[in-house]
Order: C-alpha cells, then sequence, then structure tokens
C-alpha cells in the first residue's frame, strides 16, 4: 500500500520535495476518527512514547520516593537539546538516587541546541550522556530500577526489570501484545518495540484522557500529562516543535516526537489521541501533519490560529534568512473550514 | 506519477523507514541508459551542479590570471565541511581577487565538521560566511565578476553578469533553456533553476567526457574534473560521501551532492551521466542510490567492492556505536550479477 502524500515542500513557486506517511487519529474507545495510509503495520514508535515509558517512574513509586515534581517528569518524558537548565535536571534526578552520568547507557552525543553546544566546546569540556536528547529518561530508567531494589546495571536490555516494567506499561496502555520479534535498539540503546499507529493512537488517546485505565495509572498518566504542560520547554527545548506547541497550548495538546518520523500526542479535552509517522522518516514533515491536525481537531481561537500558523506552513529561510520557500499541508489534511 | 523506493531502511529485522525517487541515467548522446521514475519533471539541482557553476571561473580567464591549480578549482565546485584546509583555500581565493570574506554574500553558518565547529568555538570566534559550506563557490563567483570588470556587489543577482554567464554554462552544457520561471532561491542565496532530471544527467555526461561540447568548454571541464579528482577531500570533507567515492575512484567517478536528495555524476570512461532525485530531500537515500549505481555501471575489482559495500549498504550505527539497522537500496537497483 503505497502511502499518500502529507507534506509538500516548496521552494520559490515549484514543488521541490514530498513527504508520504500514515496518520492515526483514534478515540479513547479505539473508534478511528481519520485514518490516512497504512495504520496496521507495526512502527517503531521511538521517542514519541517517553511519556508512557515514564509511567513506571509514577507507578513504582521511584518519582514518589526521589521527591519528582513536574521537572523530572518532563524530564523523564523529554527529548531535550542538551541546554544547561535540562542538564541541571538529569543531573539532580541521577543524584537523587545516589548515581551520576557514568551510570547513563545513553552515549553521548554534543547538545542539538547549537548554542549550547558552542558554550560547552568554549567550556573547555567534552560532550558527555547527560547532553544525549534521551538523557533525562534514562535517568528516569535508573531511578525506577533503585525504587525496584534492581541492579541499575544493564537497565537498557530488554530482558532487565525497568524495562520489562515498561514494556507491561506501554502494552498495557495501548491494549497490544508488543512481539519481541519487533524489538529493535534504539538511538539511546534502550529497546524500542514496533507496534501498529492505530494502537499507538489508541494508547496516546488513554493516555490522554485517562479512559479505559486503572485509576492507579490514570493518575499516573495525568501527572505526566501536567508536568509535560507545565515545563514544555523541559520536553524539549529552545524553538522545538514540542515545546512551541504545549507552551502555547498548556494541558490542550501532548505532543511527542520520535526518531524517523514520528510524531504522537493526545488531545485530552476530546479523548483522541494522534499517531503519525512520516515514510521517508521526516521530523520537518511530521510536525507540519501533527499542526494541520490540531487545526482541524481543536476548537481555535484567533490566538491558537495565529500560534498554528508558523507550524501549518512553515516558511524555508536560507542562511542569510531570506524566504525562499515552505512546506504546506496536502489537500487531505485540508483545515476544518 | 508516484516515484518507486529506491531505498529501504531496516531497524532491527523491520523495515522503519523508506525512500522514493527519479534516476536518470544518461549516455553523453541524450541516450537513456536507466530511467526510474518521473525524468522529464523539473528538479532543482541546488549544490549538485558546481562543478558546472565553476566552468564560467575557467572560461572568463579568471583562473588562469589568480593563478588557480587543483585546490582551488576543487573548493569552487565543492560543498565543504568548513574544516580548516578549506576555509584557507577559499581565503587565498578572495585574497587573490582583492576581496576578503565580507565579500560573501551566502551567509554565516558553523561548519558542518563537527570538530572544526567545537574547534571554532573553542577560539572564541564565531562562524562567517567562509565556513557556510558554499564559500569555494562564492569565492569563485566574485573571481569571475573581477576577471570580468563587473562590480562584484550583487553577483548572487540573477541579472548579474556572473549569474548570467552561470546560467548560460548549465543551459549549454545541460543542452536545455532553462526557465527563469523556474528560478528560485538557494540556501546560499545564489539563484537556482530547476530542468529535469534527464537533462541534468545528460550535463553530467557531457562534462564527464567532453563529448558534444567545444573544446574551449570541454578542456574547462576536464580541468575542473581533474581537480575533484585530485583533491576530494577538498570537494566535501573527513568521512563525507563525494570525497570517499572520489578518493578511492579518482577520475573514475565525478560525484557531486546537493540539497534535498539530489545527487548528480559523471562516469568519464562510459562517457555516462547521473542524476539522482529523492522526492524527499534524503541525501542519506540519494547516496545509497549512487552507490548502488556505480557498482551497476562500473567494472569493479576487489578494492572497488570492498570500497563501494559500506556505502551501497551503509551501517546505522547508535550513540554508542551498536549496529541498529542499515540502509538498502532497493531491488530495482540491484547490483550486475
Amino acid at each position: 500500500m503505497t502511502s499518500p502524500v502529507l507534506v509538500e515542500v516548496f521552494r520559490g513557486s515549484l514543488l521541490e520535495s514530498e513527504h508520504r506517511g500514515s496518520v492515526a487519529v483514534i478515540d479513547a474507545d479505539g473508534n478511528a476518527v481519520l485514518v490516512l495510509g497504512d495504520v496496521a503495520r507495526p512502527v517503531f514508535p521511538r521517542s514519541a512514547v517517553k511519556p508512557l515509558q515514564a509511567l513506571p517512574l509514577l507507578e513504582s513509586g521511584a518519582a514518589d520516593r526521589f521527591g519528582f515534581a513536574d521537572d523530572e517528569l518532563a524530564l523523564a518524558s523529554a527529548s531535550h537539546t542538551g541546554e544547561p537548565a535540562h542538564v541541571a535536571v538529569v543531573e539532580r534526578m541521577l543524584a537523587h538516587a545516589g548515581l551520576d552520568a557514568a551510570a547513563l547507557a545513553c552515549g553521548a552525543h554534543p547538545p542539538i541546541h547549537v548554542p549550547s553546544a558552542q558554550a560547552l566546546a568554549r567550556s573547555g569540556r567534552e560532550p558527555s550522556a547527560v547532553h544525549n536528547n534521551c538523557s533525562g529518561k534514562h535517568a528516569g530508567f535508573l531511578c525506577v530500577a533503585c525504587a525496584m531494589g534492581a541492579d541499575p546495571a544493564g537497565y537498557t536490555d530488554p530482558a532487565h526489570p525497568v524495562q520489562r516494567a515498561v514494556k507491561a506499561a506501554l502494552e498495557g496502555i495501548a491494549g497490544v501484545a508488543l512481539d519481541d520479534r519487533n524489538c529493535a535498539i534504539d538511538g539511546c540503546s534502550a529497546p524500542t518495540w514496533a507496534l501498529p499507529l492505530e494502537k499507538l493512537a489508541h494508547g496516546f488517546a488513554r493516555f490522554g484522557s485517562g479512559r479505559g485505565l486503572d485509576p492507579h495509572r490514570a493518575g499516573a498518566a495525568a501527572r505526566i500529562r501536567a508536568a509535560c504542560a507545565a515545563r514544555p520547554y523541559l520536553v524539549a527545548g529552545t524553538g522545538r516543535f514540542c515545546t512551541r506547541i504545549m507552551a502555547h497550548f498548556g494541558g490542550r495538546v501532548l505532543v511527542k516526537g520520535g526518531a524517523e518520523g514520528v510524531l504522537c500526542g493526545a488531545l485530552p479535552g476530546a479523548g483522541i489521541g494522534v499517531a503519525i509517522k512520516c515514510d521517508d522518516g521526516a521530523a520537518r514533515a511530521a510536525e507540519v501533519v501533527m499542526a494541520a491536525l490540531i487545526s482541524r481537531l481543536l476548537a481555535l481561537d484567533d490566538a491558537d490560529r495565529a500560534a498554528l500558523a508558523p507550524l501549518v506552513r512553515p516558511a524555508l529561510r536560507n542562511w542569510n534568512g531570506i524566504e525562499v520557500g515552505a512546506l504546506r499541508p496536502s489537500g487531505l489534511l485540508a483545515q476544518r473550514t
């Protein structure tokens, strides 16, 4: 099945590139609200499920034991840009568990936020695992291990108690058995299990609304959502799509992106979950699709429309700041009139 | 017309992403050797035509007047990574024309080569236009302006004598009239004219072989090809696809990439030109396609096969260096048996 074109990229007046993909918009009861492309094929959710992977941090008692509040829960759900504020929270989480950066198994990369990467270089220090965009999730995993009384070593192994708890949380919330034959290794060395896009969207609908979840899990999901809504900068960083969306919409929209063009979201008020996979792995396209879907699915006021407009049709600017083109959602995603 | 899948991206044993696109392999007489997808639609060649955009540097007499040899001709054809060796040649080119970095209209960005970006940050200096990957082409444009006796100011305007000469060279070598309605602004603010992929490939076949060109232009093309073959590191940089291919194949293969998934090449011995456009703009896919085409079109020895293998099926490694997947050319591009 050939996926439909979701986003077109124009340079001047000509189509330069295009992005195909699949979209599942599902309500908390599992009903399809909007489906484009093949939503039954297994897709690696990558970092898009970090807010769901953070459930054991609450359910294990780790968050309460270590006194974690919004900052820590937002960081555990984050693909952060390695800015000083992000790194500080990660280091604090590790310290609560009596650990330091040496315990992180995510690998090192320079901060995604370029000025922070430049400042780090100027300081003469090397990028370390705390700068990895997944370091908050990993710090959370380590805290779960400590709260469980498990040896933190090997915490990224799919057989480690932490990952078994994460897998069980994903299975429970998405209502699907994750097949170990569909397990692969993520960029940060944590396991990632592929699941159908429609199940992923259903999981976000239930995560966003609490509907169909036991009260303990619904409460954990509500705390994570509230943390992301309160601290959107910690979930991503300066100028990032997820931060911009949540900074504007607060608790009305949760969005979380993953590598290879995956982007998920929840509209708690409507009890709706969204899962997007761009076939080619392009984040720029998944973001346009999500912005267009929010435009279509939420009741918007003028301020909402003004906040969304530059994300629905982002301008392409060159190194001199000249507007040279734009991305546009395809007709399939046309806004509600 | 839906373009075929050219490259598949696997994570573990599952297909994670895929890239569609078009391919034109054309001989110097304009005959199709291999065509996939729509090759008649206008495509912006972006930086892939830099070696062709360098023709006026020789044809105007600028290269000889300023004593330019392989280093300068390779840099004029380059999308470089901003390493010190690249910057030094650009500064030398500008000095020959009595100019400095202030004359460059390409805009500034940090060196693409991360250690060089880090070293620049440590030095306390800001990225400038000389670090822009296109600065060598722009330095070449400025030298052409000087040799023509034209005011260098405004040299990126499509109506400037330098760009008129560049456009005429592209039209002559590709055998196509470039339509000003299909002109847009490139990332570096130079004009880019869209043309059919089949014409672009034909242009590279003629650029690579000299066939069908007047002797003056054929000689200029041969000098640029020889410079790129002699100094492949200057055409791109550490670890880059074009550098790796040309460092191994020397004068047997010229390759040059552009933004948004464009990659062109010439196999001078076979008198063949190649032009690839990935629909979604992915360079990683265009590189796999080019490596697969070289495997198919050239007679290879064991060393050639060993050099190409990691480019035809590149491993995906995560931040810990763990192999988590691979890119593979689709069956359409299967190597000659």
